[in-house]
């Protein structure tokens, strides 16, 4: 008996089932699964009974509809036949962007077209091609090593709801946590580096947000009559946000980096290693004229894995046209904080509500209102054994070095964490240039089986990481 | 001959013309020169003519209509009979506030109502009432003295468009400005500290405006994917605004102080006379909670005599509700400097725009429109030789030690001062409580009388002074 899959089998059965893949995927990709549409509802759930029947097809035991207050996730389960084989959860989604403004497309968006390597329509990359590469991977995985089942039991959770903001998919996942239950999740739902430049994902920032409001006089006043001898909130409100960040770009508030993870040297190293083109990245960052941020690090590292406070918005005052000698009543700011591990939201929330308190002038009264609870951030140690093993599985079918990057936004992915308790392992193809979330999305088939190659070999790497 | 008047003249004159004088004001309040209000152009016109003949009718040689692109002034001119004796132009205006809202008027606002001492109406104190006192006045010192021209020439001009931004008004004085020629101006249209505590305004303060825009990237950036690593506009726009004024809260404009006239050691000390209560102060404040400000002066210093920097706007960014995590494009802010003498509106402007550029962060664009010149402090020194002689007729008026205010805002008399080229001299008996601009605009008979009566020495004292 072998003793694992090679890879000339792996590679040739997928080569074998690239037809195949392409025509499934391009007939779910006919189904306008717009979450963010009430008039795409029966859409959504005909991408998600599409989803079912193919799982099925393709040989899981287990499949089934759950049923949200919004759209359905579909999940799916395929048992390891060694009963002491550890469990993963696979999470996407199949639901897909809006495809506004449909001038901008050079083809209709849900009548993916095929221009030699490339398939082009909305979902291809972001989340039906990434889905769909993984039952591919999984049977190739069992072809190549004549296994009838997999080397770790794999539950799919494909959710619905992800391009409306996931509002159903804590609740879900706290509902179904026992039938979720696993030792890790992986989570194709991100980007690499490059085509050239495969990678991992290996974290994503949380978010808490708040809206300080300051008030002086009850009323806007007469700047000649009053100027200068009473507190004016606008002035209280620029030294407040001025001294949110000391001369280092870092925070000021009184243990904001208390609970943060450090970057590794070898994870700095890696990130330094990925060919990042400032000036491309600045042309991106809406022409931004200068990199700027916290002294001592990276942009990469600024941006995917430290903790920022940012001002979104600020006013009060005379806003209109013209001048108003006033000084104004009210002024008005809202602020958001992008997270890192292990910062939580809600002590983040009250720090600064703390904070607020202690720097408003006297004769200043301030609020801060917070809405929600935020997000929490999500970190995968390079150097854990789930995240080893996803890039033993990269390389080898990427055939060359797996680097690591971040996101530094959120997404539902801190709450698979959070409440699954599982360690997140990102393993995914897409690029930032498939153009997701606007006009022409697209993505080259042979990464998608780069993918499902990749997919081929995680559970088994797996299986022996996490047992 | 008698040497000069004797009070008791004056006065038993003034009260025989009591009656005379309260009907002919009573005539004039009548008519509603609403100068803001397009519908009354031809009302301001009738006070025009109104206040002409009664000019004419007390004795004036000269006395003319002056046109300009909106409502007419008035202009009458009384020569001394000593061809050596100074000449003075007599300031004030004959167009009143609108009455809205009407409903709060406890009597029709044109239909003048005595209640004992009180004369109630639109007009009564700003400005009609004021610039009747004059004439009552000058009568009254030529009985008294039994001459039968004034001590100087007297060269009344009572414009019409005070109460809508007086915007013709320095063109009316550079086109007149031979035949307004003087060595002095009198300014009839401010306030005394109270009814039992006369005093002259010694000084206004100027202003000039600015609006700052910060432009970071060419769009409003998701936060996630560049926060932290580019500069946010409105964190530079906060460093800006919170930079404008140190500790002390002086405005950090490089030689933003150098022209600054300073308070005289007896000037501070006459300010400090008056019977200042700073609660109440803050209740008209808008119930401020705390006095603010630069550091060394007291409440009415600053506001009378020290010039400012304030924010009366500011915005950009996400201003709607909810959340909206971006790094937004632009931030904006309003800012009005309160100038005193002898600060200069376009050289402050200058070293502001200075300021800003130096203080942007790189990678932020800054632009500062200034609308407008601006408008220039006045300010009359107390020691002057003007002032001290109105000081001695008002004080031989009210019978009581006369002391000394300033204003904190702007109007048309630094223009006056500029283009006549003449110092400013601030005789009025209006108060702030007489709720000029507001329903039940009032004045008290007697306190106009005492107008009257400061107005009969003022001429002699200033022929002797200004001589």
């Amino acid at each position: 008996m072998r003793r694992g899959m090679q890879v000339n089998d792996v590679v040739a059965y997928i080569q074998a089932g690239r037809d195949r893949f392409v025509a499934d995927l391009k007939e779910w990709l006919t189904i306008p699964s717009i979450s963010g549409d009430p008039g795409r509802a029966a859409d959504v759930r005909r991408s998600a009974d599409w989803l079912a029947d193919h799982l099925r097809a393709q040989g899981f035991p287990t499949v089934e509809i759950w049923e949200t207050p919004g759209h359905p996730a579909v999940y799916a389960e395929w048992p390891a036949d060694d009963p002491d084989a550890p469990t993963v959860v696979v999470y996407g989604h199949h639901d897909v962007q809006p495809v506004e403004p449909l001038d901008e497309w050079d083809t209709d968006p849900f009548d993916p077209v095929e221009e030699s390597d490339r398939l082009i329509g909305r979902g291809t990359s972001d989340d039906k091609g990434q889905i769909l590469f993984h039952t591919l991977g999984l049977r190739a995985g069992l072809a190549a090593s004549g296994r009838q089942a997999p080397p770790v039991t794999v539950k799919v959770l494909v959710e619905g709801e992800e391009e409306a903001g996931s509002a159903h998919f804590a609740e879900l996942l706290r509902a179904r946590r026992e039938r979720l239950a696993c030792d890790a999740v992986v989570i194709s739902d991100t980007t690499m580096w490059s085509a050239d430049v495969p990678s991992m994902c290996t974290g994503m920032r949380g978010l808490t947000e708040a809206e300080v409001t300051l008030r002086g006089p009850s009323r806007d006043l007469h700047s000649g009559s009053f100027g200068g001898a009473v507190p004016n909130p606008l002035h209280a409100m620029a030294d407040l946000l001025a001294a949110l960040h000391d001369a280092d770009g870092r925070v000021t508030v009184p243990g904001f980096y208390n609970d943060v993870i450090p970057l590794t040297d070898e994870e700095r190293e890696l990130f330094a290693r990925l060919p990042f083109d400032e000036d491309e990245w600045l042309r991106t960052a809406g022409d931004s004229r200068a990199a700027h941020g916290e002294r001592g690090h990276t942009t990469l590292e600024r941006i995917w894995a430290r903790p920022t406070a940012e001002v979104n918005g600020m006013w009060g005052g005379h806003t209109g046209p013209g001048g108003k000698t006033i000084v104004p009543a009210e002024a008005h700011a809202k602020i958001s904080f992008r997270l890192v591990a292990a910062q939580d939201p809600s002590k983040i929330q009250m720090a600064f509500e703390s904070w607020v308190a202690e720097h408003v002038p006297a004769g200043v009264e301030a609020e801060v209102r917070v809405p929600g609870g935020g997000v929490r951030p999500c970190f995968s140690p390079i150097d854990s054994p789930g995240v080893k093993a996803a890039r033993r599985a990269m390389e080898r079918a990427f055939g060359t070095e797996v680097l690591f990057t971040r996101e530094g936004g959120s997404g539902p992915e801190a709450d698979l964490a959070d409440i699954l308790e599982a360690p997140l392992i990102f393993v995914a193809v897409g690029l930032d240039d498939d153009r997701i979330h606007a006009p022409n999305e697209h993505v080259e088939i042979p990464r998608l089986l780069k993918g499902a190659e990749a997919a081929a070999y995680l559970w088994e790497e797996l299986a022996t990481a996490l047992r």
